[in-house]
Protein backbone atom coordinates (compact mmCIF):
# COMPACT_ATOMS: atom_id res chain seq x y z
CA UNK A 1 0.00 0.00 0.00
CA UNK A 2 2.67 2.79 -1.49
CA UNK A 3 1.28 6.04 -2.05
CA UNK A 4 -1.44 6.40 1.24
CA UNK A 5 -0.38 10.35 1.44
CA UNK A 6 -0.17 10.86 -2.15
CA UNK A 7 -4.22 10.51 -2.41
CA UNK A 8 -5.29 14.32 -2.80
CA UNK A 9 -8.38 15.05 -1.39
CA UNK A 10 -10.81 14.86 -4.25
CA UNK A 11 -9.58 11.42 -4.31
CA UNK A 12 -10.06 10.58 -0.95
CA UNK A 13 -13.79 12.24 -0.95
CA UNK A 14 -14.30 9.94 -3.81
CA UNK A 15 -13.54 6.63 -1.71
CA UNK A 16 -16.77 6.12 0.26
CA UNK A 17 -18.74 6.42 -2.59
CA UNK A 18 -16.55 3.77 -4.03
CA UNK A 19 -17.17 1.41 -0.90
CA UNK A 20 -20.89 2.30 -1.03
CA UNK A 21 -21.21 0.98 -4.53
CA UNK A 22 -18.89 -1.87 -3.82
CA UNK A 23 -20.63 -3.05 -1.24
CA UNK A 24 -24.43 -2.95 -3.33
CA UNK A 25 -22.12 -4.92 -6.08
CA UNK A 26 -21.17 -7.38 -3.32
CA UNK A 27 -24.59 -7.54 -1.88
CA UNK A 28 -26.10 -8.75 -5.07
CA UNK A 29 -23.58 -11.37 -5.37
CA UNK A 30 -21.42 -9.59 -8.31
CA UNK A 31 -17.50 -10.74 -7.11
CA UNK A 32 -15.90 -8.41 -10.09
CA UNK A 33 -16.14 -5.82 -12.02
CA UNK A 34 -14.49 -3.98 -15.00
CA UNK A 35 -13.42 -0.49 -14.47
CA UNK A 36 -15.73 0.37 -17.02
CA UNK A 37 -18.51 -0.90 -15.74
CA UNK A 38 -18.04 0.74 -12.61
CA UNK A 39 -17.60 3.87 -13.85
CA UNK A 40 -21.02 3.92 -15.69
CA UNK A 41 -22.64 2.58 -12.68
CA UNK A 42 -21.32 5.40 -10.61
CA UNK A 43 -21.26 8.30 -13.42
CA UNK A 44 -18.00 8.88 -13.85
CA UNK A 45 -14.97 7.46 -16.41
CA UNK A 46 -13.09 4.18 -16.47
CA UNK A 47 -9.88 5.99 -16.32
CA UNK A 48 -10.89 8.15 -13.30
CA UNK A 49 -11.64 4.80 -11.77
CA UNK A 50 -8.13 3.21 -12.39
CA UNK A 51 -6.17 6.48 -11.61
CA UNK A 52 -7.86 6.54 -8.27
CA UNK A 53 -7.51 3.14 -6.84
CA UNK A 54 -3.90 3.08 -8.50
CA UNK A 55 -3.14 5.58 -6.03
CA UNK A 56 -3.17 3.05 -3.44
CA UNK A 57 -1.28 1.15 -5.44
CA UNK A 58 -1.93 -2.59 -4.24
CA UNK A 59 -5.04 -3.53 -6.13
CA UNK A 60 -5.21 -4.35 -10.23
CA UNK A 61 -7.72 -5.35 -12.68
CA UNK A 62 -7.62 -8.21 -14.36
CA UNK A 63 -7.84 -7.77 -18.13
CA UNK A 64 -11.00 -8.94 -19.61
CA UNK A 65 -11.71 -9.93 -15.84
CA UNK A 66 -12.35 -6.65 -14.20
CA UNK A 67 -11.29 -6.11 -10.31
CA UNK A 68 -12.17 -8.16 -7.62
CA UNK A 69 -14.52 -6.61 -5.71
CA UNK A 70 -13.71 -8.29 -2.48
CA UNK A 71 -10.08 -6.90 -2.79
CA UNK A 72 -11.36 -3.59 -3.71
CA UNK A 73 -13.38 -3.78 -0.38
CA UNK A 74 -10.86 -5.19 1.46
CA UNK A 75 -8.88 -1.86 0.54
CA UNK A 76 -11.24 0.27 0.85
CA UNK A 77 -12.18 -1.29 4.70
CA UNK A 78 -8.80 -0.64 5.31
CA UNK A 79 -8.25 2.81 3.93
CA UNK A 80 -11.77 3.90 5.52
CA UNK A 81 -11.67 1.83 8.54
CA UNK A 82 -8.26 1.03 9.32
CA UNK A 83 -7.96 -1.97 12.33
CA UNK A 84 -11.54 -1.42 13.46
CA UNK A 85 -10.86 0.76 15.86
CA UNK A 86 -13.72 3.13 16.30
CA UNK A 87 -13.00 6.98 16.29
CA UNK A 88 -14.09 8.33 19.75
CA UNK A 89 -16.07 11.41 18.83
CA UNK A 90 -18.23 13.82 21.04
CA UNK A 91 -21.53 16.04 19.83
CA UNK A 92 -21.51 19.54 20.32
CA UNK A 93 -25.06 21.37 20.03
CA UNK A 94 -28.03 18.97 20.37
CA UNK A 95 -30.70 20.65 18.70
CA UNK A 96 -32.67 18.78 15.41
CA UNK A 97 -29.70 18.90 13.54
CA UNK A 98 -27.42 17.85 16.06
CA UNK A 99 -30.10 14.82 16.81
CA UNK A 100 -30.56 14.35 13.56
CA UNK A 101 -26.57 13.53 12.53
CA UNK A 102 -25.27 12.32 15.39
CA UNK A 103 -27.02 8.69 14.12
CA UNK A 104 -24.31 8.72 11.66
CA UNK A 105 -21.72 8.54 14.33
CA UNK A 106 -23.63 6.35 16.98
CA UNK A 107 -23.84 3.66 14.02
CA UNK A 108 -19.90 2.18 14.07
CA UNK A 109 -20.93 1.51 10.18
CA UNK A 110 -18.88 4.75 9.63
CA UNK A 111 -15.69 4.22 11.69
CA UNK A 112 -16.98 6.48 14.70
CA UNK A 113 -18.60 5.79 18.55
CA UNK A 114 -20.24 8.65 19.63
CA UNK A 115 -19.36 9.23 23.82
CA UNK A 116 -20.55 12.10 24.58
CA UNK A 117 -23.04 14.98 23.80
CA UNK A 118 -22.71 18.52 24.97
CA UNK A 119 -25.49 21.42 24.99
CA UNK A 120 -25.60 24.97 26.79
CA UNK A 121 -29.43 24.93 27.21
CA UNK A 122 -30.90 23.46 30.41
CA UNK A 123 -33.94 21.80 28.65
CA UNK A 124 -31.15 19.50 26.93
CA UNK A 125 -29.20 18.91 29.29
CA UNK A 126 -30.10 15.54 31.21
CA UNK A 127 -31.70 13.72 28.15
CA UNK A 128 -30.32 11.65 26.07
CA UNK A 129 -29.78 11.50 21.76
CA UNK A 130 -29.14 8.06 20.39
CA UNK A 131 -29.04 6.61 24.06
CA UNK A 132 -25.71 9.27 25.17
CA UNK A 133 -26.64 11.80 28.18
CA UNK A 134 -26.61 15.09 27.35
CA UNK A 135 -24.18 17.17 29.39
CA UNK A 136 -23.85 20.81 29.85
CA UNK A 137 -20.99 22.50 28.32
CA UNK A 138 -19.45 23.21 31.33
CA UNK A 139 -18.26 19.67 31.94
CA UNK A 140 -16.42 19.35 28.47
CA UNK A 141 -12.76 19.64 30.02
CA UNK A 142 -13.28 17.57 32.64
CA UNK A 143 -14.74 14.79 29.75
CA UNK A 144 -12.09 15.59 27.30
CA UNK A 145 -9.75 15.31 30.14
CA UNK A 146 -10.66 12.08 31.39
CA UNK A 147 -11.56 10.50 28.17
CA UNK A 148 -10.26 12.15 25.01
CA UNK A 149 -12.54 11.57 22.66
CA UNK A 150 -10.88 12.79 18.90
CA UNK A 151 -13.51 14.32 16.74
CA UNK A 152 -15.99 16.79 17.75
CA UNK A 153 -18.82 17.32 15.63
CA UNK A 154 -19.89 21.17 15.63
CA UNK A 155 -23.67 21.67 15.45
CA UNK A 156 -23.92 25.02 16.89
CA UNK A 157 -24.23 28.74 15.23
CA UNK A 158 -21.09 30.30 14.23
CA UNK A 159 -20.43 32.56 17.07
CA UNK A 160 -20.56 29.09 19.35
CA UNK A 161 -18.54 27.47 16.88
CA UNK A 162 -15.72 30.38 17.14
CA UNK A 163 -15.62 30.64 21.08
CA UNK A 164 -15.55 27.00 21.43
CA UNK A 165 -12.88 25.48 18.70
CA UNK A 166 -9.54 26.60 20.41
CA UNK A 167 -10.50 25.12 23.77
CA UNK A 168 -11.33 21.47 21.72
CA UNK A 169 -8.29 21.94 19.37
CA UNK A 170 -6.42 22.59 23.13
CA UNK A 171 -8.19 19.89 24.54
CA UNK A 172 -6.78 17.50 22.33
CA UNK A 173 -9.50 17.68 19.39
CA UNK A 174 -8.46 16.37 15.98
CA UNK A 175 -10.53 16.12 13.68
CA UNK A 176 -13.93 18.24 13.04
CA UNK A 177 -17.08 17.43 11.67
CA UNK A 178 -18.34 20.56 11.04
CA UNK A 179 -21.73 22.01 10.42
CA UNK A 180 -21.65 25.71 11.96
CA UNK A 181 -20.43 28.75 9.66
CA UNK A 182 -17.79 29.07 11.10
CA UNK A 183 -14.67 28.13 8.63
CA UNK A 184 -12.15 26.59 11.79
CA UNK A 185 -9.43 25.62 9.53
CA UNK A 186 -8.43 28.93 8.53
CA UNK A 187 -7.74 29.43 12.30
CA UNK A 188 -6.74 26.03 13.40
CA UNK A 189 -4.76 24.92 10.27
CA UNK A 190 -3.42 21.60 11.57
CA UNK A 191 -6.59 19.96 12.48
CA UNK A 192 -8.31 18.24 10.12
CA UNK A 193 -11.97 19.25 9.38
CA UNK A 194 -14.85 18.19 7.20
CA UNK A 195 -17.34 21.13 6.64
CA UNK A 196 -21.01 20.31 6.27
CA UNK A 197 -21.89 24.26 5.09
CA UNK A 198 -25.94 23.08 3.97
CA UNK A 199 -26.66 26.65 3.85
CA UNK A 200 -23.73 26.91 1.27
CA UNK A 201 -25.16 23.66 -0.73
CA UNK A 202 -28.73 24.84 -1.31
CA UNK A 203 -27.27 27.91 -2.36
CA UNK A 204 -25.36 26.59 -4.63
CA UNK A 205 -28.51 24.60 -5.99
CA UNK A 206 -30.31 27.10 -6.33
CA UNK A 207 -27.73 28.97 -8.25
CA UNK A 208 -27.76 26.21 -10.64
CA UNK A 209 -31.60 26.28 -10.95
CA UNK A 210 -31.40 30.25 -11.76
CA UNK A 211 -28.92 30.36 -14.50
CA UNK A 212 -28.28 26.78 -16.04
CA UNK B 1 -22.79 40.02 -16.39
CA UNK B 2 -20.72 37.90 -19.48
CA UNK B 3 -19.81 34.76 -18.73
CA UNK B 4 -22.51 32.99 -16.14
CA UNK B 5 -22.76 29.80 -17.98
CA UNK B 6 -18.91 29.40 -18.28
CA UNK B 7 -18.38 29.05 -14.23
CA UNK B 8 -17.10 25.78 -13.55
CA UNK B 9 -18.98 23.92 -10.62
CA UNK B 10 -16.05 24.36 -8.14
CA UNK B 11 -16.50 27.98 -8.97
CA UNK B 12 -20.27 27.77 -8.40
CA UNK B 13 -20.10 25.71 -5.25
CA UNK B 14 -17.72 28.59 -3.63
CA UNK B 15 -20.25 31.57 -4.57
CA UNK B 16 -22.60 31.05 -1.13
CA UNK B 17 -18.92 31.06 1.16
CA UNK B 18 -17.79 34.51 -0.88
CA UNK B 19 -21.78 36.06 -0.13
CA UNK B 20 -21.23 34.63 3.59
CA UNK B 21 -17.85 36.33 4.71
CA UNK B 22 -19.05 39.28 2.73
CA UNK B 23 -22.67 39.55 4.92
CA UNK B 24 -20.18 39.52 7.88
CA UNK B 25 -17.96 41.90 6.17
CA UNK B 26 -20.90 44.16 5.94
CA UNK B 27 -22.41 43.77 9.21
CA UNK B 28 -19.30 44.66 10.48
CA UNK B 29 -18.91 48.03 8.89
CA UNK B 30 -16.54 47.29 6.19
CA UNK B 31 -17.01 48.83 2.88
CA UNK B 32 -13.99 47.71 0.60
CA UNK B 33 -11.77 44.89 0.50
CA UNK B 34 -9.08 43.83 -1.28
CA UNK B 35 -8.61 40.30 -2.90
CA UNK B 36 -5.85 40.15 -0.75
CA UNK B 37 -7.47 40.53 2.70
CA UNK B 38 -10.87 38.10 1.29
CA UNK B 39 -8.42 35.35 0.39
CA UNK B 40 -6.67 35.26 3.80
CA UNK B 41 -9.81 35.29 6.09
CA UNK B 42 -11.35 32.57 3.58
CA UNK B 43 -7.96 30.52 3.72
CA UNK B 44 -7.73 30.77 -0.01
CA UNK B 45 -5.57 32.34 -2.61
CA UNK B 46 -5.69 36.57 -3.89
CA UNK B 47 -5.47 35.22 -7.13
CA UNK B 48 -8.38 32.76 -6.84
CA UNK B 49 -10.80 35.77 -5.83
CA UNK B 50 -10.20 37.48 -8.51
CA UNK B 51 -10.15 34.60 -11.05
CA UNK B 52 -13.97 33.75 -9.07
CA UNK B 53 -14.89 37.38 -9.59
CA UNK B 54 -13.87 37.50 -13.07
CA UNK B 55 -16.36 34.90 -14.44
CA UNK B 56 -19.06 37.34 -13.57
CA UNK B 57 -17.40 39.87 -15.23
CA UNK B 58 -18.74 42.89 -13.89
CA UNK B 59 -17.21 43.55 -10.87
CA UNK B 60 -13.79 44.66 -11.03
CA UNK B 61 -11.63 46.00 -7.85
CA UNK B 62 -9.73 48.86 -7.39
CA UNK B 63 -6.31 49.79 -7.05
CA UNK B 64 -4.98 50.20 -3.73
CA UNK B 65 -8.96 50.59 -2.68
CA UNK B 66 -9.95 46.83 -3.56
CA UNK B 67 -13.72 45.61 -4.50
CA UNK B 68 -16.87 47.27 -2.87
CA UNK B 69 -18.65 44.88 -0.73
CA UNK B 70 -21.78 46.32 -1.45
CA UNK B 71 -21.04 45.87 -5.10
CA UNK B 72 -20.18 42.23 -4.62
CA UNK B 73 -22.79 41.67 -2.22
CA UNK B 74 -25.38 42.92 -5.43
CA UNK B 75 -23.78 40.60 -8.19
CA UNK B 76 -23.89 37.37 -5.67
CA UNK B 77 -27.33 38.04 -4.57
CA UNK B 78 -28.27 38.14 -8.21
CA UNK B 79 -26.48 35.18 -8.80
CA UNK B 80 -27.74 33.46 -5.95
CA UNK B 81 -31.14 34.42 -5.55
CA UNK B 82 -32.13 35.99 -8.82
CA UNK B 83 -35.01 38.31 -8.65
CA UNK B 84 -36.08 37.36 -5.70
CA UNK B 85 -38.26 35.09 -6.13
CA UNK B 86 -38.19 31.72 -4.01
CA UNK B 87 -37.98 28.20 -5.07
CA UNK B 88 -41.02 26.24 -4.73
CA UNK B 89 -39.61 22.84 -2.74
CA UNK B 90 -41.29 19.98 -1.05
CA UNK B 91 -39.34 17.74 1.06
CA UNK B 92 -39.75 13.78 0.76
CA UNK B 93 -39.50 11.98 4.15
CA UNK B 94 -39.83 13.42 7.94
CA UNK B 95 -37.85 11.90 9.65
CA UNK B 96 -35.14 13.22 12.28
CA UNK B 97 -32.70 14.31 9.29
CA UNK B 98 -35.70 15.98 7.28
CA UNK B 99 -36.84 17.62 9.84
CA UNK B 100 -33.59 18.91 10.84
CA UNK B 101 -32.92 20.10 7.11
CA UNK B 102 -35.32 21.45 6.35
CA UNK B 103 -35.42 24.83 8.05
CA UNK B 104 -32.67 25.43 5.60
CA UNK B 105 -35.86 25.38 2.92
CA UNK B 106 -38.35 26.89 5.64
CA UNK B 107 -36.56 30.08 5.91
CA UNK B 108 -36.08 32.28 2.86
CA UNK B 109 -33.15 32.95 3.42
CA UNK B 110 -31.20 30.31 0.79
CA UNK B 111 -33.79 31.03 -1.67
CA UNK B 112 -36.77 28.72 -1.22
CA UNK B 113 -39.85 28.27 -0.11
CA UNK B 114 -41.17 24.77 1.62
CA UNK B 115 -44.35 24.47 0.24
CA UNK B 116 -45.01 20.70 0.88
CA UNK B 117 -44.03 17.98 3.15
CA UNK B 118 -44.42 14.09 2.52
CA UNK B 119 -44.04 11.01 4.05
CA UNK B 120 -45.31 7.11 3.88
CA UNK B 121 -45.24 6.52 7.56
CA UNK B 122 -49.14 7.08 9.01
CA UNK B 123 -47.33 8.54 12.39
CA UNK B 124 -46.31 11.23 10.77
CA UNK B 125 -48.76 12.17 8.38
CA UNK B 126 -51.03 15.45 10.12
CA UNK B 127 -48.52 16.57 11.84
CA UNK B 128 -46.15 19.62 10.75
CA UNK B 129 -42.93 20.37 10.16
CA UNK B 130 -41.72 23.87 10.42
CA UNK B 131 -45.70 25.00 9.98
CA UNK B 132 -46.29 22.46 7.32
CA UNK B 133 -48.72 19.81 7.24
CA UNK B 134 -47.04 16.71 6.29
CA UNK B 135 -49.32 14.89 3.35
CA UNK B 136 -49.39 11.14 2.87
CA UNK B 137 -46.95 10.42 -0.10
CA UNK B 138 -50.61 9.16 -2.53
CA UNK B 139 -50.91 12.48 -2.44
CA UNK B 140 -47.31 13.45 -3.87
CA UNK B 141 -49.47 13.01 -8.14
CA UNK B 142 -52.00 15.56 -6.99
CA UNK B 143 -50.30 18.02 -5.05
CA UNK B 144 -47.24 18.48 -7.53
CA UNK B 145 -49.50 18.82 -10.30
CA UNK B 146 -51.72 21.76 -9.11
CA UNK B 147 -48.97 23.44 -7.40
CA UNK B 148 -45.96 22.66 -9.50
CA UNK B 149 -43.12 22.71 -7.14
CA UNK B 150 -39.58 22.74 -8.80
CA UNK B 151 -37.39 21.58 -5.74
CA UNK B 152 -37.48 18.14 -3.94
CA UNK B 153 -35.82 17.30 -1.02
CA UNK B 154 -34.98 13.64 -0.39
CA UNK B 155 -34.55 12.44 3.16
CA UNK B 156 -35.45 8.84 2.46
CA UNK B 157 -33.66 5.59 2.26
CA UNK B 158 -32.19 4.62 -0.84
CA UNK B 159 -34.25 1.97 -1.52
CA UNK B 160 -37.03 5.08 -1.74
CA UNK B 161 -35.38 7.27 -3.63
CA UNK B 162 -34.74 5.32 -6.20
CA UNK B 163 -38.60 4.72 -7.13
CA UNK B 164 -39.36 7.89 -6.36
CA UNK B 165 -37.25 9.71 -8.20
CA UNK B 166 -38.46 8.59 -11.60
CA UNK B 167 -41.82 9.85 -10.81
CA UNK B 168 -40.64 13.12 -9.22
CA UNK B 169 -38.67 14.36 -12.43
CA UNK B 170 -42.10 13.33 -14.83
CA UNK B 171 -43.81 15.88 -11.98
CA UNK B 172 -41.74 18.48 -12.86
CA UNK B 173 -38.77 18.68 -10.34
CA UNK B 174 -35.48 19.56 -11.79
CA UNK B 175 -33.22 20.08 -8.56
CA UNK B 176 -32.55 17.55 -6.02
CA UNK B 177 -30.98 18.68 -2.89
CA UNK B 178 -29.79 14.74 -2.22
CA UNK B 179 -29.86 13.30 1.29
CA UNK B 180 -30.51 9.94 0.11
CA UNK B 181 -27.82 7.39 -0.72
CA UNK B 182 -29.07 7.11 -4.59
CA UNK B 183 -27.47 8.91 -7.05
CA UNK B 184 -29.84 10.26 -9.44
CA UNK B 185 -27.85 11.75 -11.65
CA UNK B 186 -26.51 8.78 -13.16
CA UNK B 187 -29.82 8.16 -14.25
CA UNK B 188 -31.49 11.02 -14.68
CA UNK B 189 -28.62 13.55 -16.13
CA UNK B 190 -30.84 16.48 -16.95
CA UNK B 191 -32.03 17.19 -13.44
CA UNK B 192 -29.69 19.38 -11.53
CA UNK B 193 -28.34 17.90 -8.17
CA UNK B 194 -26.91 18.60 -5.22
CA UNK B 195 -25.87 15.57 -2.85
CA UNK B 196 -25.41 16.08 0.70
CA UNK B 197 -24.13 12.47 1.44
CA UNK B 198 -23.49 13.04 5.30
CA UNK B 199 -21.90 9.10 5.95
CA UNK B 200 -19.07 9.69 2.62
CA UNK B 201 -18.40 13.19 4.44
CA UNK B 202 -17.96 11.69 7.99
CA UNK B 203 -15.94 8.30 5.97
CA UNK B 204 -13.44 10.45 4.44
CA UNK B 205 -13.16 12.84 7.45
CA UNK B 206 -12.05 9.49 9.43
CA UNK B 207 -9.67 8.24 6.44
CA UNK B 208 -7.71 11.78 6.30
CA UNK B 209 -7.74 10.95 10.57
CA UNK B 210 -6.67 7.59 10.25
CA UNK B 211 -4.01 8.05 7.20
CA UNK B 212 -2.89 11.53 7.30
Amino acid sequence: MANYAKASLPVIKRLPKYYRYLKALQASGITSISSRELASQMGTTASQVRQDFNCFGDVNGRQGIGYSVESLLHMLEGLLFGNGELLPAILIGTGRLGKAVSRFIATSTNGFRLIAAFDVSEDEVGKTVNGIQIRHINELDTFCRQYHPQVAVLCLPREGAMQLSGTLVELGIRGFWNFSHYDLSVPYPQVICENVHLGDSLMSLGYRLRNE
